[in-house]
């Protein structure tokens, strides 16, 4: 069994109107940064996995992004997976 | 002035305890998947900067962080710069 540390990040998909990542722009002009647009928001997950390999991890964390951790009718999730070295503490 | 695109992780430090992933790990172990653990919750912003070069646009972002978009007592952040090129649309 190997420990993997997986990065998740769920956005809303782009033709959805993004309320949060505007509101989040007008502060930023209203603190005059108009060089800043566009402004999208999502959620970044972080966990750990055990799984025997690195397929199986993957398709775990999958899984969990399916069912829990986005909502897949407006949200698009992006998964990267490293393996936990046993030599460095979590 | 070239348009850059910044991919923006805030995420709370280690120290601190984070209620909504022990939410979503709990969720998790209840949907019979006890492999998953460890989960930290964090912010993922993406917003286009117009800045004559990286270092400026680097600058831009860092300040609007420090700013608006992360807690620095109880948040991390990390910042990804990316070239837009011309060809691809917004």
């Amino acid at each position: 069994m190997k420990t993997y540390t997986a990065s998740i990040t769920v956005t809303l998909r782009r033709a959805i109107l993004d309320v949060q990542g505007k509101a989040v722009e007008n502060a930023l002009h209203s603190l005059h940064m108009p060089a800043l647009g566009n402004v999208r928001i999502g959620k970044h997950i972080e966990l750990d996995v055990q799984a025997p390999d690195r397929e199986s991890a993957n398709d775990l964390v999958m899984d969990a992004c399916k069912k829990l951790l986005s909502n897949p009718v407006m949200e698009d999730f992006s998964i990267h997976l490293e393996e936990k070295s046993a030599g460095v503490p979590a």
